[in-house]
This record gives C-alpha cells, sequence and structure tokens, in this order.
C-alpha cells in the first residue's frame, strides 16, 4: 500500500463529466490498495468568472477580498468531488486550505506556504477516507485567507506531499507527461521516462507548461516523486526525481522555447564599478524579471549591455532606465521584440563538449542568426528571431536523436491553478 | 453614532448592479453617522444552480459537502459586496461565518448557534470599518463548516446584533415592510409602524414571508430591535419590539394565510391515558411537525381527534398512523387537503373580548364553514375551504378596519436565506 497526492487541474474537473471521470479514477487507484490524497484546482474558468465579475464592482480590488472571492472555486471544486466519489460508494471528505493546514504568509494573491499542519489530512486517512483538499490555497496567522502565488495547486500537491510523506505527488494533466518538446510542433516528440529535478526546472521555467517551477523547486527541495501523467488515459507518464537515468546516446533532455521575450540594450554606459547593479536593482524595485543578461566588451571606456525581460514588462522597464538616466548616464537604449528563446536541456550535456555547438551549427544551417546566448550547466539558451521557431524547434529536435516514430495526442491548455 | 446590523437577502444582491445599489445604501448610513456591520445572504439564484449542480453527481449528496459547497454562495457575496464598498472609497472587510465567530453545532445543513465570539468584527469596527458578515453559517468546534437551519441570515443578523450589542438590526427586502396582511390579495393592506415580537412571531409563522421566525424568536429571547424595511426605498419600515404601541381602534394587527396545510382525523380511538402521547410522539419521532390539534367529545368511550400537518408531510403522517394501529386501535382514519389555515393576529385581542366571534361571523356571512379553530391569547386560526380565501382575507381585514387608502408595491419573492 502506497500513500498518493494526486492532482487534478482545473480542466480535469472542467464540469460535473469530467468531475465523475476523476471520481472514478480515484477510486481505481484506491482499488489497487492505495491511500489517496487528492488536491484539486478551480472547476474550468469559474475562476475566470469570479475576476470578471469583481472587475465590474472594483477596477481594482483589494488583494485581501480577490483572495476571499477566489478559494470559493476550489471549494466547490473539492465539495463536488467529494460528492462525486461518495456516489461511487466510497467515503471521502474534502478540506479548504485552512483545515488541510496550509500556513501561509499575509501577502494576498501571492502568499508562500509557511508550514502545513497536516492533522486532519492524515485523521482522516487513518479512517479509510479518500481526502480531497482545495488547492492554491491557505490561511495567515491571522486567520485571514490567501491565495498561493503562481504554481497555485501544483505547490499544494507537492507541498501536501512532502508534509505527509507520500510516497508520490501525480500531477494529471491533459497531456501524457513530459515531452521532449512541445508536441504542437514537433509531431514525433517523445515522452520522457524519466527526467531529473534540475532538467525538470529548466523545461518548466522555460515555458513546458506542464508543471509550475515553484512546485518542481518544492519537490526538489524535498524529495517529492513528481509523476505527470494524463487524466484521460492510462499511459504510464513521466517521473521526475533527482537523478533520472538517461537513455543511451541522448543528450539532451528537452527541447524548450518562450515567446514572452523582449530585447533590451542599453549603449555607451560609463564603465565604472556598480553600474549593473545600479541597472538591475531598479528593475528588481520595479518588480521586473530579468532574464538573460549579456555585457559585451568594453570600447574607450563606455560598455554596451543587452538583457531580457517577458514581452509585458516590456514598456515599464523602458520607463525604469528613462528614470535613471541621470544616476548612470548612457548614450540610448535600444529595444526588440518578436524574439523568441530556444533552449537546450539535459543533464548529460556536462560531460559532452561540443552540444552548443552543434546547436549553433544547426541555427546557422537554418540562416538563423543568434542574437543573445546564454548557457549553464544543463542548457544552452538562444535568442533568436520569432519567425522561424518552428523549423528551428524541428531541427534541433532531430539534431539531438529526440525524434520517435510515434504521433502524440494534443489536448486542449491545462489550467494551472 | 449607532452600531447597526444591516441585512440584505439574495434578491437584493442578485446581480452586480444590486449589489452596487447595497454597497450605496451602506455607505448613505455610514455618512448618517453609523457604524455598519452587513449581513448579506447568497446572490440570487446561486444557492439553487450550486443544489443542482449538487444532483448532478449525487442524487443524496452528504450534508456535510452540501455545507461545504452552499457556503460558498455567501463567501462570493461578502468578498463582491466589499469589493463594491471600497469602488466607494470605504474601508470595509468581508468575515466568513467561522471569521467572524459563528460557533454551531455541528448538525449540517440544520446547526444551531452555540455561541458568537465576535473578536475580529469588533476590532474592525475599532478600525472604522465596514464589516460584512457572510450569513447562514458557522463553524463546529471539530472545525467543520456548517450551515444554520432555516431562517438562516435573518438569524445571523440578529444573532450578530444581540452578540455585538448593536442599538437595532435591520432586515432590507423587497416590501416596506410588515403589512396587515399580504399585499397581493388586499390591495389596501396597511404597513405596521410597530409590532410586538409575539405578534411578528404569530405572522411569520403563519406565513408572512418577511421575517423567519427562528430570527424573530432570537430577536425577542435578546431583546433585539428589529426594523423591516425595504432595499428600493427609504421609507420607514417597521418596527419589532417588546411592547408594540398599538393604533386607536385597531385591536387587530394583522391577518395571516397558510396554504401548507392538509387535516387528518383519527376517529373512534379508544378513550384511554397516553393516547394523544402515543400518537403525537410517534409524529414527532419522525419529524412531523404537527400545528392545531382539536379532540371532540368522547362518544361510547370513542374519541375522534383532527390535526393539522404541512402539506408535503401528508403522506408520511399517514403511514405512521397506519404503523401504529396496533398500538393504538381506531376505527379509520381520514385526511383532507384543499384546505387554507386563515389567522388573525394582535396583541391587543386579550383586552377586548368578542374578538373571535366577529371572524366566525364574517366567515359565515360568506358561507364559509370552519373546519377547526385554534386560539392563543393574541391570536384566532380558522381551517377553512382554500377556494375563497381571497374573499375571506379581504373581508377580515375590512372587518377589523385594517383598509387603507395607499396601495402596496409588491416586489417579487424575497429569497429568504
Amino acid at each position: 500500500m502506497s500513500l498518493y497526492v494526486m492532482k487534478f487541474g482545473g480542466s480535469s474537473v472542467g464540469d460535473t463529466e469530467r468531475m465523475k471521470r476523476v471520481a472514478k479514477r480515484i477510486v481505481e487507484k484506491q482499488d489497487e490498495g492505495h491511500q489517496c490524497v487528492v488536491v484539486v484546482s478551480a472547476m474550468g474558468d469559474t475562476t475566470d468568472d469570479l475576476i470578471d465579475q469583481a472587475k465590474l464592482l472594483n477596477d481594482e480590488p483589494p488583494a485581501r477580498e480577490m483572495d476571499m472571492l477566489m478559494t470559493t472555486g476550489e471549494q466547490i471544486s473539492i465539495a463536488m468531488l467529494s460528492m462525486a466519489i461518495h456516489q461511487l460508494g466510497r467515503s471521502a471528505v474534502s478540506f479548504t486550505g485552512w483545515q488541510a493546514g496550509f500556513l501561509t504568509e499575509a501577502e494576498h494573491g501571492k502568499a508562500r506556504i509557511i508550514d502545513i499542519r497536516p492533522d486532519r489530512v492524515l485523521k482522516a486517512l487513518e479512517e479509510q477516507k479518500i481526502v480531497i483538499v482545495a488547492g492554491f490555497q491557505g490561511i495567515s496567522e491571522d486567520g485571514e485567507i490567501t491565495t498561493l502565488g503562481r504554481g497555485g495547486s501544483d505547490t499544494t500537491a507537492v507541498a501536501l506531499a512532502a508534509a505527509i510523506k507520500a510516497d508520490a505527488c501525480e500531477i494529471y494533466t491533459d497531456v501524457d507527461g513530459v515531452y521532449s518538446t512541445d508536441p504542437r510542433i514537433v509531431k514525433c516528440a517523445r515522452k520522457l521516462k524519466e527526467i531529473s529535478y534540475d532538467e525538470m526546472l529548466e523545461l518548466a521555467n522555460l515555458g513546458a507548461a506542464v508543471l509550475h517551477p515553484r512546485a518542481v523547486e518544492y519537490a526538489k527541495h524535498n524529495n517529492v516523486r513528481l509523476i505527470v501523467r494524463s487524466s484521460f488515459n492510462h499511459n504510464e507518464g513521466t517521473l521526475v526525481k533527482e537523478e533520472a537515468v538517461m537513455e543511451q546516446g541522448v543528450v539532451v533532455s528537452g527541447i524548450a522555447y518562450d515567446k514572452n521575450v523582449a530585447r533590451i540594450s542599453i549603449l555607451g554606459v560609463e564603465d565604472v564599478p556598480g553600474v549593473l547593479a545600479t541597472v538591475f536593482g531598479a528593475l528588481a524595485e520595479a518588480k521586473i524579471d530579468v532574464d538573460i543578461i549579456v555585457q559585451s566588451g568594453v570600447l574607450d571606456g563606455k560598455a554596451d549591455f543587452s538583457f531580457t525581460v517577458a514581452l509585458s514588462d516590456q514598456q515599464r522597464a523602458l520607463s525604469v532606465l528613462e528614470g535613471i538616466r541621470k544616476v548612470i548616464p548612457y548614450r540610448e537604449v535600444n529595444t526588440e521584440d518578436g524574439l523568441v528563446k530556444v533552449s537546450i536541456v539535459g543533464a548529460g550535456m556536462v560531460s559532452h563538449p561540443g552540444v552548443a555547438a552543434q546547436m549553433f551549427g544547426a541555427l546557422s544551417k537554418l540562416g538563423v542568426s543568434i542574437k543573445m546566448v546564454s548557457t549553464s550547466e544543463i542548457k544552452v539558451s538562444c535568442v533568436i528571431e520569432a519567425g522561424k521557431l518552428q523549423e528551428v524547434v524541428k531541427a534541433l529536435h532531430t539534431a539531438y536523436n529526440l525524434d520517435t516514430e510515434e504521433q502524440v495526442f494534443v489536448g486542449g491548455p491545462q489550467d494551472r491553478r
């Protein structure tokens, strides 16, 4: 008998029919002799509908009241899923975030988990019940209802799995597992049997929307075995763990891309100590995430440097730079969008020199010029023009021996709360 | 400066436009220099929609999970109302039942309030905030989310008013106040300026659906000044309190009716001690409420008696009687529906003999035969055939000098949760 945390996203419980299917799935798991704790998101569009309603009442609804409102979405889900399980003749009990013991910071809308006190969850398990927990929510020390920041229900599931020492945390999605790349672009993408936390983190951060990075970090930190699998079939899924077994001859595990990229360059900056600290300090203060940073050589005591930000932050970032012009004089700022970041990820890279060169070669063969490069031990990212994205991803997928014969079914976009 | 509890039902906050209107109303109250605690029900049809969804998942949804589900309705309302008030530039804070300190029994779906610990409400008032509390809900000692039984949000408002020692509890409805009778039947019904708790209790119990009897009982017990008034205009409303001032020459305050009546008669019962106790004990055990009980004389050691039950309990009551036939032998049982109970209510009756006779006379003049009679110090009820209900109510209204010149506006049915 193993103890599983099973997480179902909003699209998996999008309507009552799907809810029933999920209930059946959980009961099957119990029939296999396992204990089940289920984490569930708000049904389908519930969250968006609530946001729309709120906007009708207030241009900028207070974060505390938004949390009060949004958490009803998951509360509806847990109650309904519990009812559906009862209908199948099993005993189940639903818990809100606060009932399940999720103690968080008081930061409304983006609270971090401080502690989990899962007494009621454990007691219900002892009573042979299927336990259903509302994702994405918790309670502050002052008794305020909070929602977790990005990563929501995935993080709830992983954190709960760690707290109750579950044998594994299964994330049910609308795809079969983690793929070597986006199957919407490369039909012969390969489903990965295993992948390491670090690789998954890179893939997650790079826009492979199966698992939220924060949940992966949490899993890595607490060594929670993560399984990503489909809620529509019984295929095996992808196991995410510390040391993944690499397939023979495969150095790169996956190819990711991110369309949400804008480049900003600052030209002719006085090259004195503290310049970068001032620039990126100001951006950080404005809560703008900077991704790749490249500084080219210094000429005549003046330096040029470039960085990328999310497309949605582009204009704000330019304002910030305008604002610090008096402190950090520069010749000019220019910016560019219509870009994309393509990355190869693989734990095997470290021991295989030439992996990056192979990437540059493939891009060059397609006549694609590389705007920026960034590398880590397990990834190489290139910023290129968006136009040739599909060709590039396909070419890299082939170049790194990732193509398979099978064709992948691709469902709708997965609700990630 | 007074402290008001203001309660708005589901139809008053049926959509975002109405929600905004309620917010404005509350802000006006604050502008008059008062402190406001607002109790609010679920928006319009939310509750029914949730029940419909639940039924799709489970024929008999477990009561605990129904409470988990239903309480989201009020939670949505409080968050939205708070947002609407913030939009008007005021500080407001919403509390769920458990946050507001409503400790209840663990009886899901019909919990009674055990205690109220309104620390957070009082603290928020000190901070000059408008406090918004979810009606109809609480928490058990085990931390389970509960809903109050019938009377729901009215009871929440009155109980909270008692707990925080509010100066008054205003119940906002879709009518101007408590009327001398149903304005849908008698256009010239009279709005009562004042009415005593006891009279209101009789009227509420008799089907005048403005206030739930349990809320009135609670108000009487804790001496909470209740004001019933319209959420659509600023008319004065009706004050419910211990000793109401009677208008000159008005002995009867109101005329109520109840269509939900079935008569059951047991004929030829052995007249030995304990018969009634056995019969009505068995009915009570089956949770069947018995209203009027009439025993006629004893003939040859056999007695006949009749009683009324709610129409929806009629068949179950007959089964119960069938079940006890071996213990309490009787000749036959007969039953009748298509009946209605008409009542005159007035604290002044005690000191005015002949009030009942006047009623019987009025009925007789209309050729209506009286099936059963029941009296208390402040009311006389007659069970009659339903056919002439409208004529009867009109005639009694005139007979007791209740007609006015004004015509009453009648809105839609008020959501009573």
